[in-house]
């Protein structure tokens, strides 16, 4: 600011803004917190979350501290690191400005990683019939229901209604609804065995509906996707694939089977439906098209360039869930945690480059480790390219990996002491009904 | 039921209802599954919760689940226990009948521990301004003013205003409020320390606000409340005896100091004020005296026999905070878990006398170990009758007895893994605002 100075001093004011502190956001500015910039993270909540473990805080496996560390604690060390709870509502890509509910915050260079929320395809009245699973509260929401759901059984005299408590339907075929599916089926035919006194919890009905014709969990070869199947119907779980969720209401889901003329309606009772199904990106990007004119994609993700910069501003990058990267040929990078993280230590990179007095763009490449999906306890499948296998050696890559990439320490520690009481004695502890009681069910 | 055969029998189809899942409920429930009774316990939740731990929750030192035990998982083995979820409106002692919000029970012997919630004196706006601490969400909305306040603290450029957001009010000093203010004092100068750029949170003001004129800690000897008075001192608390509140009001709160001619007024500044003052019985004792004509004391506890039943009524026991027992001289017992654990035991124990045929009244007596209460990190105050100790001998005493109690097995591993990570690194991890956003601060 006061003087054009020498590369250092220069990156001694720059000032980067990110916005979103999940596992972009966080990669950026754990490399930017070495160098000499000044980082705000700016987040809605003050904890980064590891939300591939999610799941199991909404089954009652691991408290939502166990998979969340405090933003501030991370960079407690970091002095150029400010860290802001606040809400991004707009960017002034020509100004160069986040704008938030309560202030603005001025920026040199801007890092945008505030992901997606899930979507209901135009269908948002469903949302509080078939909650989706992002945030703490999404899991604390669907952990309340679906052991309220076995406690509403446990009171209920009519088997056909008793039925429907039981009757558990997860949308989506995706991992996290693979994931979903397949722990409830543990939960029904495990961890809840002689927990009641009015029924048996193996009667449970679990079905998880896809709507594509061929199979579940599209991201990963047919191969897997067939033996993931079948270690979901070990667990008792109902694949329903070619199923398209056509209305949701109070007890009820409708869906349409099949194409064509062999195409008909079922309707399933069913008291607890779960949404894993349609994700829509943060709405930054609608300000990034009106205030930066980028082109968005049908799900409102910013198509970026080869660097993840944005076109026309090459000091504001798109990283993350809200970014479609498609420059390695074929279809855009998936949501997946492995893609932020890598996107998000490559916009710092290119920033710090720049800063060097380097201008050319530095061209982002994904590097693909692997893509795994675990079943409940001690099943999952694992695509590593060449080597493609499922069941329990899977599980124990998926175990280790996950623990490996737990941000914090001490979580680890209690998610591996959570765990291993878990696989031995079948129980979940976190299974608490907490919350408001809703007003309607 | 279909004879009246022998006293085994007769055990046999013995229906025991039980009011409550605390340490009194539990621990009745407990002595009764070893017996052939059938046994329901009836709770609004699904789980058993470690009351004395809820300051460290409230704290962000350990999960909700840490402290809190399935109550189907703990009674899972005993066929002759059924837990129904659900609330009690209303006790018919005549008919020998508990109406639930959706049913009925009937019963033969009924146990009532349904405890008591904190009590505003009157001054009910005041719940929402100063929350009070009894439940899980009450823990969660307390942690997230908390850690919201250093939240806000960060943003606010106003020295003034930011103040009242660095100042905590706690009222009332007993165990809860000496937990709480000690606990504010240490996350201010120890935890929280370096994680905040625009202040020290060592500017925090702790103010622990005490109604009677000369000590914290009535319950303990005088020696000891000035030793916590000390204690709480080194972690920068101010301890205010003699301040009654007149009034709370958004962001400050006005007390009375002093007696008689020597009283003044004073307004303190605080954006965040915790309620540990005022205790009231749960309103199941308004319902014994419409219809069994039982004696309430001014805090609404029902006033028991000796043997811990209610007048007239022998099949009736009422235990734990709701009762007022006062026979072995004196004032009456203290709303704490080890009276109400032993009282649940007597209870159960008596019922199952009765029905062996010995009709005479089994005499309560309370057993007083000690009491305990802690003051941070490393700090507490114990009570032993001929040994009286504070400081941390006094602190060791309390983590290895409420590790002793915590009811599960695998919530101790956690709470100690979690409680040693605490003490070596100070770190608090389960700090995270969750929770629907307030309307209003």
């Amino acid at each position: 600011m006061d003087s054009p100075g020498s590369p250092k001093s220069e990156r001694k004011n720059h000032r980067v803004a990110i916005l979103g502190g999940g596992f972009g956001g966080l990669h950026a500015a754990r490399i930017l917190s070495r160098s000499a910039v000044e980082v705000t993270l700016i987040d809605r909540r003050n904890f980064h979350l590891f939300q591939p473990l999610l799941y199991q805080v909404a089954t009652g496996g691991l408290s939502p501290a166990d998979i969340a560390a405090p933003l501030r604690a991370l960079f407690r060390r970091s002095r150029n690191v400010r860290i802001v709870l606040g809400e991004a509502v707009d960017i002034d890509a020509q100004r160069r400005l986040v704008v938030l509910r309560d202030g603005e915050i001025e920026y040199d260079s801007l890092i945008v990683a505030t992901g997606a929320r899930h979507h209901y395809f135009g269908n948002d009245g469903w949302e509080s019939l078939a909650p989706g699973l992002k945030s703490v509260e999404d899991a604390t929401e669907i952990r309340a229901r679906i052991f309220g759901a076995f406690e509403e059984a446990e009171k209920e005299p009519d088997p056909k209604k008793r039925a429907a408590w039981l009757t558990f339907a997860i949308v989506g075929g995706g991992p996290t609804g693979v994931e979903l599916a397949g722990t409830i089926g543990e939960l029904a035919r495990g961890t809840l065995r002689g927990n009641f006194r009015s029924f048996d919890p193996a009667e449970a009905r679990i079905i998880l509906v896809e709507a594509s014709a061929e199979r579940i969990l599209l991201s990963f070869p047919p191969a897997l996707s067939r033996r993931a199947a079948e270690l979901l119907g070990e667990l008792g779980v109902e694949v329903r694939t070619g199923a398209l969720v056509t209305r949701i209401e109070e007890g009820r889901i409708h869906l349409r089977c099949g194409a064509g003329d062999a195409a008909r309606e079922e309707t399933i009772e069913s008291r607890t439906v779960i949404w894993a199904a349609g994700i829509s990106a943060s709405p930054l990007g609608e300000c990034l098209k009106r205030t930066a004119g980028v082109a968005l994609d049908r799900m409102g993700r910013v198509i970026v360039e080869p660097d993840l910069s944005i076109p026309g501003h090459p000091e504001v990058f798109v990283i993350g869930d809200l970014a479609n990267f498609a420059h390695q040929g074929g279809a855009p990078l998936p949501g997946v945690a492995p893609v932020a993280m890598q996107e998000g230590r490559h916009a710092a990179a290119a920033i710090l480059r720049r800063l060097e007095g380097d201008t050319r763009p530095l061209r982002f490449r994904y590097r693909n480790r692997g893509n795994l999906a675990t079943i409940g306890r001690s099943r999952a499948v694992a695509d590593l390219g060449k080597l493609r296998f499922g069941g329990f050696f899977a599980w124990i890559l998926w175990l280790f990996i996950h623990l490996l990439y737990l941000v914090d320490f001490e979580n680890r520690i209690l998610v591996l002491t959570q765990w291993a009481w878990n696989y031995w004695t079948r129980n979940r502890s976190a299974r608490l009904i907490t919350g408001a009681p809703r007003e309607k069910r």
